[in-house]
């Protein structure tokens, strides 16, 4: 950080804390765990997806293949979307200028509220500045507004599940990943009270995807409420995009429909879809929603032209699978360890932190292509991988060219192959 | 809303808990209490700021003057700024397509994490999604950082920093706004054990101001940590706009400095600036920063246009301070309840949550004046207020329809004038 200034405070008081040794401690520690990120800084080249500029900390800059964004389909640069931002923004100008209540409740974000709300066939929607907190103040606020409330959460719930059931300070219980017998026996547990069952379509490290339909089965005999995160599924699945849900045929049994816009869709920002009482009811109660600035009119018209593009084309979304299956094919071909899903996503597993932060510096370094090394905490320890995300851009040569970089890495590493079995480590 | 589709579940379980009730209830119980809030359907209109364009609900969209924007420069509109959004959205498109980690950390948000730091005289910078989750991100982690921290809290403290030391665990007290006494009072109570010191320079709905520098002297005298959240003033004060710790000369004394993008700047998101040591902590442990996506290139370009236009032009900032004097004068003049204040929040007192609203409504629909009515929670029971916020493209021709507007509405609704005094209900 070449601009700082040094810090002219007084000597710390005798016998006072040393706070500045507290945090440069807690960095130590996650250096001695190999645990420390380093962010590897990068411009998208709009056009050119998914090509991007590496701005190296002491070298020119460099061009480089992305193969880890979660701008699934590209629709960051459609030029729909760039289009509709740009335009907004000459009309409207950038910020919002406010909280929803105060000033900042913009046209094109009503609108883009009606928008999800008619994509997942649900009464109302209600957009957040992110994806996260749209699960942390969705969960929370709607838990906090049933009396009693159990919540029944996935184990492999995204932290800003997490979080959420947290801050409703609600009883929970935590049901074996995707285990509907461990559901149900939780379920009958419970008994007469008021129960919301939170979990995700598409788990995003291991690519796997809720039993969505027998989750509603239960929720309906046993009478709970139910709380779908699609943040991984909303515009690749379903014949308008809507997600899983839609594509199962089951998005009306689901109560609460929860997405980003920062995904699939290529923009920003979050969202709940439910009943109109449910989205009203959140709205005037979530201080996650009430005491912040509203998204910018510009980002909502972007989302809406995404949206909107993605409910009459299937052409993305096809696209999109197929890579996904070509990059699997090639790289189980070349005797990777490529975990089978059923999803578009490519999780090619290595088991240790600091051989998968290796084989990323080696992929970068030499061949130019990005993947972000997933370790502990994302993911159990034992469990590292790369986890590849193919889109409708990268064509057959980027898949060939991304085979070819593995294997070398592969050999120069000596890393496990494909029949290994990752076991996750004891804590 | 239009757009609706019944819900198609089956009948609730027998004895099952009917959940649309409960929501259904949540919100009749608002209506109650007169608590039920409206937005406004606004749309900006670039250029011609203060001028919005009102979408009514059952008429013609008509032209209204805002009067209670955040974006208290106007910097949303302007052209470096709506000019960095579209250049830079057109070269790396909307979506930043990952989180800081995983993909996200584009270099325009490297550069304005520079540009923070730079600007607050720190080390290092580091942002959010919004000002709402760098305070409660910021706040939750740095106290979870310090074993055996004890947060101490200002009575007015915005709720965003109210979550964060909920979150955090911690134990805290809460001192008197703005009480020193109190505060050292706290401190001497609190022994060696480590403390975090928590507040804001201007609060929003009586737009008072914090004694920065004698809280740093408490500070330094107990070894307290001390977080400021500057929201309502970076931009504003200060010889290069970076708030009033800036302006009162004490910004180096200030451990942690927090802002939004969102108010003084036009824009959105959030952040911290600290020692290099705090923002890396933050960084490495805050689950609000790391799992969601990072803040659009687009977005960080129209930002670090706008803090770099602040930092060389006091033009905006004078004739912001002027308006605001000249709007504060003129209500005054006209014998209405003008809460006094030093800075740019013109606070007229109303004391009654329907009287405010119909305050409120009189003024858009006859008037076409939109300030939105502050009532309870956000004010205390019994000082609901309009809040008026002049901008330097409030003129004087709008002043004096304000003005003109204010004492039709006062005459028409009988409303209190200066000298009433305006008694906090008791809860
Ligand atoms: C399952 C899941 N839910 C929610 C989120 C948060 O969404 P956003 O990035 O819009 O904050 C993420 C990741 O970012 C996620 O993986
Ligand atoms: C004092 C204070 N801090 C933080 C925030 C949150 O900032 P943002 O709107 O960027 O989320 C607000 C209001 O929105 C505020 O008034």
């Amino acid at each position: 950080m070449p601009e700082t200034r040094p810090e002219t405070r007084p000597a710390t008081v005798q016998g006072a804390t040393d706070y500045q040794a507290l945090f440069r401690g807690a960095i130590e520690r996650l250096h001695g765990e190999r645990r420390y990120r380093v962010f590897a800084d990068i411009e998208r080249i709009n056009g050119r997806f998914p090509t991007a500029r590496w701005r190296r900390p002491d070298a020119a800059p460099r061009e480089i293949t992305v193969w880890c964004s979660n701008d699934y389909l590209g629709m960051g640069q459609h030029p729909a979307v760039v289009g509709a931002l740009t335009e907004t923004a000459q009309r409207c100008g950038v910020g919002a200028g406010g909280t929803r209540n105060i000033a900042g409740n913009n046209s094109p974000l009503v609108d883009l509220e009606r928008e999800l709300a008619d994509l997942h066939g649900k009464e109302a929607g209600l957009v957040f500045t992110s994806g996260y907190v749209s699960n942390q103040a969705g969960i929370s606020t709607i838990a906090k507004l049933i009396p009693n409330c159990l919540i029944l959460s996935d184990a492999f719930n995204h932290n800003s599940m997490i979080e959420g059931v947290r801050q409703s300070g609600c009883d929970k219980r935590i049901f074996r990943h995707n285990d509907l017998a461990h559901l149900e026996e939780l379920l009958i547990a419970a008994g007469d009270r008021p129960k919301l069952i939170a979990f995700e379509s598409v788990y995003s490290m291991d690519g796997d995807v809720a039993p969505i339909g027998k989750i509603c089965d239960l929720a309906e005999r046993y009478g709970a409420l139910t709380y779908l995160d699609e943040v991984h599924a909303v515009g690749l699945y379903g014949p308008r995009g809507a997600g899983i849900a839609e594509r199962d045929r089951v998005m009306h049994r689901v109560d609460v429909i929860e997405g980003t816009l920062a995904k699939g869709f290529g923009c920003v920002g979050g969202y709940i879809t439910g009943s109109a009482a449910l989205c009203d009811a959140v709205r005037s109660h979530a201080p996650g929603f009430i005491f912040t600035t509203a998204l910018p009119p510009a980002i909502a018209a972007a989302a809406i032209a995404s949206i909107r593009h993605l409910k009459q084309s299937g052409t993305e979304r096809e696209a999109h699978q197929r890579q996904a299956g070509r990059t699997k094919a090639a790289l189980l071909d070349a005797g990777l360890p490529v975990l089978a899903t059923d999803t578009h996503i490519v999780p090619v597993m290595v088991g240790n932190a600091e051989a998968c932060k290796a084989a990323a510096d080696r992929l970068l370094e030499r061949h130019g292509i990005y993947i972000q090394p997933i370790n502990y905490p994302t993911v159990p320890r034992g469990t590292e991988r790369l986890r590849i995300t193919p889109s409708p851009f990268h064509g057959e040569a980027h898949i060939a060219a991304l085979r070819e970089a593995l294997v070398e890495v592969w050999d120069a590493l000596d890393l496990p192959r494909a029949g290994t079995v990752f076991v996750e480590a004891a804590e």
